[in-house]
């Protein structure tokens, strides 16, 4: 029972935050084995990473993958979001719960860059 | 003579800002029809949007275009951005200058997250 979490900053601005929501479902919808894919965040709107990974374990999870929805290796990857992770960790010792690498990383995104000056 | 200008937020980790000048560097030895790919930076880190856009101009750009590496439509991409543009705009009113639409767009992105997580 595997679950993808997926980690946006969150923004004051409701609407940005609702993107992402719709962006997940998006997600959901597409082909893949995680019975359930959820959106959290960082911080400014909910549900915040910790909480989002307990839901997911009360859930059925046995697996967790963390997602960062986030373009470079600032601060929020490097320190924040594996904080937030290990919190969850020392609570539930027999849950696996792993971060994957945060999507600025895909190896597609200079050619998607490119693309986006064609719309 | 058109010039790409990848803006990306800005970091104090300067790991993060050479992150995003590495990248532009990619897209930069990619196959398109800019005559140069530069890096911006909304904040925190330089070139500044507008000095970024002058020094385009400098060197010959008729045409800008602007790049949001940003993956929502958070305060910067439909404020801040916008309003750097427009400073750099009413100086050169014969520049065309426009905004191409940000990362988060690019309808690739929710497939992107699927395979990062099997990376």
């Amino acid at each position: 029972m595997k679950s993808l979490l997926i980690v946006a900053h969150g923004s004051r601005r409701e609407e940005s935050n609702n993107e992402v929501r719709d962006l997940v479902k998006k997600v959901a919808g597409m082909n893949h084995d995680f019975y359930e894919v959820r959106s959290v965040f960082l911080e400014l709107a909910e549900p915040l990473i910790p909480d989002g990974i307990r839901a997911a374990i009360a859930n059925g999870a046995t697996k967790v993958v963390v997602l960062p929805y986030f373009l470079s290796a600032g601060r929020h990857v490097v320190e924040d979001i594996p904080a937030d992770v290990e919190i969850v960790k020392a609570e539930y010792p027999d849950i696996e719960i792993s971060i994957a690498p945060y999507l600025g990383m895909a190896e597609v995104i200079p050619q998607i860059l490119l693309n986006q000056t064609k719309q």
